[in-house]
């Protein structure tokens, strides 16, 4: 372990460290950058970071994070209740919304069943999301989950506790991605896109 | 750029953002774990950071970080105080200390020559260096710098000026690495290396 000239400096490295991707090398280099820049960097990153677990919650009805008690697509007027797009994470949200493709609300479970990580279907938002169904607004599901064996398993398991009720259960295409050469995808998504083949102009459309 | 979902989750990005070597997505990562984790944790990041700015100082002789006047180093009597040696960063100290080869003390530069970067001689700690060693202690200097056209272009400077005094000034021996092979070692460090040699008995002693 290194020596480091300061008690300070050790401890801020090792919070640093405990980030996701972050080492002990460039926990130095984080800290040695807040020391060197000006001290308003330093602050202003400091309080976020103890404003942000204050005053961060999540939405009561999708589990998107607001400062609210619902999240601003929740209380959007403009957006469609009838159709929840249930997704792994927060950031699923963001890629999502970025398409501008899609006007319906969200249902955040916090993961995906993983047995190899311990995370079994209790651990996730599923009971809260077949609570949302029972009230009878929402007509469609749409999961949009990781192309993984988790997330399929994920995807299944929902299917089966979805059957119950009477909504249109569907999961976003899988296929080739835009801009990708045939001879380079794997067999199973080049497989699968000739399976799941879509009329052609549906597709022109969809454009 | 992307919508999130909350200001304060966007500001907190934004602020992790400006770290080095972390990109917007690293920095959304960073966030949702905080978020994700035990309060603790983001609030001892969050209070470390804002006191680390508040506490920490340069030492007064050889500008290592230090929370009291003077750094662990210059305050022990154990460490001789005739040998200093000149480093860029406060790293290339823990990485000294490491070897525990050296019982002298440090001058921290605070970087080194870059016309590049638009770094000279003024923006450095060369000046305090100066006045150190015109008050007579010391009387060797070893230059620990990069093995780099910056770095060799300051150990240059550097000895113009040191060679007003009385002292002994000396770079780190530079050569093929432990565990290195002859093949794969680059014609520069090679040829100095061969140039450099050393007698075979000091080698052996050195290990």
């Amino acid at each position: 372990m290194a020596n480091y000239p300061s008690k300070l400096f050790e401890q801020a490295v090792n919070e640093f460290a405990k980030l996701p991707g972050i080492g002990r090398k460039s926990a130095v280099r984080m800290v040695l950058y807040l020391l060197r820049e000006e001290e308003e960097i330093a602050s202003l990153l400091g309080n976020t970071i103890v404003k942000l677990r204050q005053e961060i919650r999540y939405c009561k009805h999708c589990y998107n994070i607001t400062e609210d008690e619902c999240c601003e697509i929740c209380a959007s007027i403009k957006r469609d209740k009838s159709i929840i797009c249930v997704v792994e994470d927060i950031r699923d949200i963001i890629a999502v919304e970025n398409t501008s493709q899609y006007n319906g609300v969200y249902h955040v479970l916090g993961g995906i069943i993983s047995p190899i990580d311990g995370i079994g279907p209790n651990d996730l938002n599923i009971e809260p999301l077949l609570n949302r169904i029972a009230t009878g607004i929402c007509k469609e599901v749409i999961m949009a989950l990781p192309a993984t064996i988790e997330g399929d398993t994920t995807c299944f398991f929902l299917y089966k506790k979805l059957s119950n009720f009477d909504i249109d259960v569907s999961s976003i295409a899988r296929g080739i991605s835009f801009g990708d050469e045939l001879e380079y995808a794997d067999e199973v998504t080049l497989g699968r896109s000739i399976i799941n083949r879509t009329p052609y102009q549906a597709n022109y459309q969809m454009r």
